[in-house]
């Protein structure tokens, strides 16, 4: 179905062919790419990191098996002694980059790769489908959660997410961003995160009635379950659950809450509340869902609708109005030489960089500022971390919950304005006066203009 | 990074805990479940049915391993006697299903699946995940097929697919609805995909000169040289493809084409089309690419853009402007019931179904009407075939190459209004009298409105 074999094909066809054409060409001088976002789709004024640890899990694996070698072999396009240089080809280069959970903003570099032309070049295609896709989503969720203060928020989204890995990562992504969990049980496994689930409508209606499904559920679930109540009508649902509620009281045991699916959720969630109110039952809980994302929530949070916590799916994982970001891999420089694309609309900055962040007197975050590699903003935090050297992890990195809580710390100190889920204020980003110079020098030589 | 392991665990948490009660409450008995589309995205009048041997493969090889089984075992909410059940749970159903690469239309079931309702239950997050992304991606790549007669039309979305799994999948999918080929080597090694490619800005940039870079390429690729005109500057970027382009003539060799990647792409291919006309290179081909989708593509279609093919990336690797599909999967009979969901807005069709499409005296396609399965269309043709019995495959399912025929063949023959790329019109589909005659007897049963 989706194996790991053959991962290094994971690229596109011209990777191959111009590393074909450096080798035979001798170009195998190191070469420093830079990864980075162009542009804030609509009612986005920041990102959030994610992707990083299988970046680095795919480059210090990176290698072409045979069955690789034969079927590129098949194509009719390689020479003999390309195949054999790439049957040896490992990645051996170094890496800095920005650690998961971090916020970034747009044009500033992300990940630098610096390797033989070659093997920087043949991964771009992996790097930015895997950053593209975590930081997307990282986003996204972060939106959700901003949009929802004290509530918990969890993602229910594998049934839409594109494919296999997406909803893995889609998990993961936006755990790391402050959701509470999530529906897909694999995920669960692999990642550690917390996995939660309620019913769904089948079992309802595979049931006589309601009740009945409702007893049949609380029966093998006496200490955790929480009904479905939107299947046949959403009022008659809540006084069913009051009354499995009372019986499961009756044996010592407790209903732990409710969920609404469809209808109109806030009016829903207002009428509902009240039912079991008036039973005395106030503390079971109100779980919305349905074609939820953070516009509703931030509708429902500013009204007070009484949700006591979300199932946020499709419009979170598949990011679903802003499903892409404008990502590019650039190089920047090429055997020591700083270079530049000069195409319409599409300028790069040139050569080796950091990204110094600078904060106010209570941590608050004021503004960053891009630099060459090698310039050091005394008090500012620089913050691309080499992660890798020579092709090895150049350090242990964190784990999912660390990343968790320094994006939790991070965003708390991102003035509000930048956070809004609509029309966001920017975010200061300013570029080092070195740097202007070397872009300057560097679209000289080229003979366009910056 | 991604494996097969443990993809039983692919499943929303809900699927195993509502399987644990019926477990504990003895109901095991067959249910039907239908997987259909409730609507149609902005500008989409029909669907293009793909995904079906992946659901089929992972049906056939359902299982929990003990990898598996200790974790949810350490989730402290199921019984030793249900995990003993789950080791031995293997998928033993029925499955109807339309074809791959068959059109279809909304509220129309795509596969029935009939199995113990354990079975039927717990694989549903699969079958939606696979169904929903490989149907968005052939359709929305039919649409730029559409929109590009007589160009070649190539998937170069890699990077920007959500995650691997959709790489391959979107590769495939494209591929399947009328797309050449693929950028996606990976792609292609598995499914026999045609692999295609050009060069990258960074091939250029790496070179002293932008005419060194080409001649570097083409010294590799004498045959099959595709050369990116556009990182400085286009137009000078055509005059050194047209001077390598003529030392190549000189040799004996032929230069293939020119790619344009951004800029204004009409006007730049009308130019770069003069250039090498007035150099007497009719035939160097010229490719487009650079965030384009099939609005753009039918633009171009209509003034006559003298672009030879098109590389299609992001926007149709996402399906951007429809990133989702209102897709579903409902209960709609147990144990012989026919059982229906009431929900606002949310009205399923109860029973088991078959639908069956209707042609004028050319072949093209008039209508479609859903019947129950045992209904007979007299000179209609049956859509749903029996792809399974018992957990096993029923036929052999078709090649690639077949379904992709298949499609071909099919929306050929669908009206132009109903395939337009805006506003299209309705297609008209019918539900037999005894179907809805079932409906209104299970909603009165239920005791709502249908």
């Amino acid at each position: 179905m989706e194996s790991d074999d053959q991962l290094a094909l994971l690229t596109d066809l011209y990777q191959l062919t111009m590393a074909q054409a450096y080798f035979q060409n001798a170009r195998m001088e190191p070469a420093t790419f830079s990864l980075f976002i162009r542009a804030y789709p609509p009612n986005r004024g920041y990102f959030v990191s994610a992707g990083l640890k299988d970046v680095v899990e795919f480059l210090e694996g990176f290698s072409f098996d045979s069955i690789s070698l034969d079927y590129l072999h098949s194509l009719g396009l390689f020479a003999d002694d390309f195949l054999d240089f790439l049957k040896n080809l490992r990645f051996s280069g170094e890496v800095w980059a920005l650690p998961e959970g971090r916020l970034f903003f747009k044009d500033e570099p992300v990940i630098e790769v610096t390797a033989p032309i070659v093997e920087a070049q043949i991964v771009e295609t992996f790097i930015i489908n895997q950053i593209n896709l975590q930081s997307l989503i990282a986003t996204k969720a972060s939106r959700c959660i901003h949009a929802a203060p004290g509530r918990a928020v969890v993602d229910f989204s594998l049934r839409r997410t594109h494919g296999i890995d997406a909803g893995m990562k889609v998990a993961r992504s936006s755990y790391l961003a402050g959701f509470a969990g999530t529906s897909n049980v694999r995920a669960g496994l692999r990642y550690g995160i917390p996995v939660v689930g309620t019913m769904a409508h089948s079992f309802v209606s595979s049931h006589e009635s309601e009740i009945d499904a409702f007893r049949s559920f609380v029966k093998s679930f006496p200490n955790n379950s929480i009904l479905l109540i939107d299947t046949y009508d959403t009022i008659a649902g809540a006084r069913n659950a009051v009354q499995v509620g009372q019986e499961m009281a009756a044996r010592g045991q407790r209903l732990q809450g409710v969920r609404i699916d469809s209808g109109d959720l806030a009016d829903l969630a207002r009428r509902v509340r009240k039912i079991f109110d008036a039973a005395d039952m106030k503390d079971v809980k109100i779980v919305g869902s349905g074609g939820l994302d953070e516009f509703d929530l931030a509708e429902f949070s500013a009204a007070h609708v009484p949700y006591d916590s979300y199932g946020v799916g499709t419009k979170m994982g598949v990011s679903a109005d802003a499903p892409w970001f404008d990502i590019a891999y650039k190089l920047v420089e090429y055997d020591g030489r700083p270079v530049l694309k000069l195409s319409t609309g599409k300028v790069s900055w040139p050569g080796k960089k950091q990204v110094y962040r600078l904060r106010d007197g209570e941590g608050r975050l004021t503004s960053d500022c891009v630099t060459r590699r090698e310039e050091n903003i005394p008090g500012a935090e620089p913050l691309l971390k080499k992660v890798m050297a020579q092709g090895k992890t150049a350090a242990p990195p964190p784990s999912l919950e660390e990343s968790r809580k320094l994006f939790q710390e991070e965003f708390s100190r991102l003035p509000e304005a930048v956070k809004s889920i609509r029309d966001p204020a920017p975010y200061k980003v300013e570029f080092s006066a070195a740097l202007k110079k070397l872009r300057e020098q560097v679209a000289r030589q080229a003979g366009g203009a910056a």
